[in-house]
C-alpha cells in the first residue's frame, strides 16, 4: 500500500492510494503532538480495510507522511563510498545522530534558510524507515522475529545539512535540524511491497543534474541491523523514523563543491517508492 | 508556582503545589504523544486559577514534569570549569546536541542500563528550561521582548551519559539517549518565582558524596541567549526542554574516575527548585 498524509478541504487525513486517487482513512487530531499516522498505529487501525471516501489526486495536497514522530534518528557514514568522499573511516557500529522534528516538511514544500545562517547547505538522499511497532531491549529479547517485522514502511528523505554549522559544531544536530531541513515523502510504501529494502536504486538530482546514484545494497549496516541496533539503545515507538544514511555524491565532497542555491529543485528518487521534490528558497 | 505531573488513583494529572498537597488541574490525554503540560499550554489553561480537587502528598506519585516534548535540546561545554576538565575549548557559539524523549524518567525512577551496554555511565547536573511559547525566527524578529518571556519555568535535569558510547561515536546522541538517561523533575518552578535563572546554586551528590557544586552564574551562555540561539535555528515549541549544560565535577574527569554503579543514588539539587533523586540499577 501507499499511505500518505494529505490535506483535503483544509483537513489533514491519512489516505491510501487507490487507482488515480486517494481513499481518506482518518482525520488528524488537534492534539499538540498531532500525527495521524501515529494516531492510526496507536489505535491499531486496519489501513487496508477502512475508509470509504475517495478523492482525486487534484483535490489533495500531499504532506509529510510523518509529521511529529517521537524521534527522528539518522545514521551517518553508512555507505562506503560516502565514507571515502567524506574522509572518514568506516564505523564499527552504526553512527547515530538526531534530527529534531521541526525540520520535517512534505513534498513540494520549500527547503528554506537565510544566507546569514548558512552558505553551505547540502542535500543527502536517504531511504527512511518508518516504524510500525515499539522496538526496545525487551521486544528484541522476546521476538525471535525479523527486526523488519517492526517496520511499517519506507519513504524518501532528504537529510539537508548546513555544513558550516555541522562541521563547525562538530556535533551534527544543529546543522541537520534547521526548520525545513528534513523533507519526507511523497508517501510511505508498506513493507509488503518492499520485502527487501536492500536492493533499491536511489538517486538525487539537483535542478536536473544527477548528483547521487547508488543502491541501498551498498549500505554498510542494513535496515534490519539498524532497527535492532537503534532499538536496543534508544526505544523506538510506532511512527518513529530512521534515516539510513546517504551514498556518495553530496555537494561538499564534489570538486568544485555544489551547495544548494536559491531556486534549486532537489529530487530524491527511490525505486519502488517514488520521488520527493523540494524547491530551495534562500532569504 | 510549582507545577508537577503526577499519578493519582492510576490517572496522570497536571498539578499545582498548594500547602502540603497538590491541586489537580487537568488529566493527561490518551494520545500517543500525550503530555499534559503540552496539552495545557496548547489550550491556554490558566494554571494559577483552575483546579479544585486537592490531594495530599502521600496520594500522588511525582512523574517527569514533561513527558513527551517535541524535542529535548542539550548544550555541551557551557560552564568554563567543565570545559577545562573535559580538555575542550570554550565554544564561540552554544554547542547543541539532542537527547531523544525516550530517555526521560521522573523523580525516583531508576536510571537503568546493562553492564554489557556501558561500563562508563556518568551523571551531569543541569538546569533545564521548559518553554511556554513557540520561539522561531519570526517570533524573535517581532518580539522585542526578553527571550525569557517564552520560558514557562525551570526544572532539574540529570544529563546521564554513557561515556564509552558518547566518545566512541564522536556524535553524542546515542550515549546521551539510552532509555532512562534523562531524569527530569521533581517539578517545574515557573518564571515568576525565578526571575533571574543565572544565580542559582547547583549541586550533584552521588550516594551522599558531593561531586558537583557550582552556580548557574558560571554558564558561558545564559538562559536568555540559549533560548534565542536555539530558536533561531531550531523552532522551539511549548513544552520543549533545553538542558543548559553541566558544571565541573563529572565522573569521567575525576581522578580516579567515578562512574555510576549499581545501587548508587544521584541527587541533583538546584536552588529555588528542589532535588531530583534517582537510584541506579545495573542489569
Amino acid at each position: 500500500m501507499e499511505i500518505a498524509r494529505v490535506r483535503h478541504s483544509d483537513v489533514v487525513h491519512l489516505a491510501r492510494r487507490e487507482g488515480n486517487g486517494w481513499v481518506l482513512l482518518r482525520r488528524e487530531s488537534d492534539h499538540p503532538g498531532a500525527d495521524v499516522l501515529r494516531e492510526a498505529l496507536a489505535d491499531g487501525d486496519d489501513l487496508s480495510a477502512s475508509g470509504s471516501h475517495a478523492v482525486a489526486d487534484a483535490d489533495v495536497m500531499l504532506l509529510a507522511p510523518v509529521a511529529r514522530p517521537s524521534k527522528l534518528i539518522a545514521i551517518g557514514l553508512n555507505y562506503a563510498d560516502h565514507v571515502r568522499e567524506s574522509g572518514g573511516e568506516v564505523p564499527d557500529v552504526p553512527l547515530l545522530f538526531a534530527k529534531t522534528p521541526n525540520s520535517i516538511i512534505g513534498p513540494g514544500q520549500p527547503i528554506r534558510w537565510s544566507a546569514e545562517r548558512s552558505s553551505r547547505v547540502d542535500y543527502e538522499a536517504e531511504l527512511a524507515i518508518v516504524l510500525g511497532r515499539r522496538v526496545d531491549e525487551e521486544s528484541l529479547e522476546h521476538d525471535s522475529a525479523d527486526p523488519l517485522d517492526a517496520v511499517f514502511g519506507y519513504t524518501c528523505c532528504n537529510d539537508v545539512s548546513a555544513r558550516d554549522a555541522q562541521f563547525g559544531d562538530g556535533q551534527w544536530v544543529r546543522g541537520k535540524s534547521f526548520d525545513s531541513f528534513c523533507p519526507l515523502g511523497p508517501w510511505i510504501v508498506t513493507t509488503d511491497e518492499i520485502p527487501d529494502p536492500q536492493r533499491l536504486a536511489i538517486t538525487c538530482d539537483v535542478s536536473g543534474e544527477r548528483l547521487q546514484e547508488s543502491s541501498t545494497a551498498e549500505m554498510i549496516f542494513g535496515c534490519a541491523e539498524l532497527v535492532a541496533y537503534v532499538g536496543r539503545h534508544i526505544r523506538l515507538e510506532p511512527g518513529d523514523v530512521i534515516a539510513t544514511g546517504t551514498p556518495r555524491g553530496v555537494g561538499f565532497a564534489r570538486d568544485p563543491a555544489r551547495y544548494l542555491r536559491d531556486g534549486d529543485e532537489v529530487t530524491v528518487t527511490i525505486e519502488g517508492i517514488g520521488s520527493l521534490i523540494n524547491p530551495c528558497i534562500v532569504d
